[in-house]
């Protein structure tokens, strides 16, 4: 089974690379974006075919290693 | 309006670092999970209310900076 796992930073987390991004933009004249937050992204395949199972497995892996559950939040999506 | 952009590599290119995020999850007993690609995700703000003229400043964001268009795919999601 497929699955994505998206990281995005917790509201209130300072997001320097985002800002970055922002000015960045700006000076590339691409108009009208802003609040860029940057966060990460993971596509896996998981061999686990139960649904219920696959996300604990996942939830798992995301506290262990993919995100940083301080300042992190993570979405696990099925697929 | 909201939008989420992600950037994930093509396929056929080598992701090194995913490889290492399979190694790490198998050494922290994770079980099940192969073919680990990891990507990057932005979420942003855009003042444009016109989606398909959010879409263009998007995409025109995408090509400049946000995107290596050699190596890697994006996707636009407007909410």
């Amino acid at each position: 089974m497929k699955a994505r796992v998206t990281v995005t930073l917790k509201t209130g987390v300072l997001d320097p690379q985002g800002k970055a991004i922002e000015g960045a933009l700006k000076s590339l004249d691409v108009q009208g974006i802003s609040e860029v937050r940057q966060g990460k992204f993971f596509e896996l395949e998981i061999s686990e075919t139960d649904e219920a199972k696959a996300t604990a497995i996942l939830r798992d892996a995301c506290e262990k290693l993919l995100a940083n559950t301080v300042i992190e939040n993570y979405r696990i999506d099925l697929a």
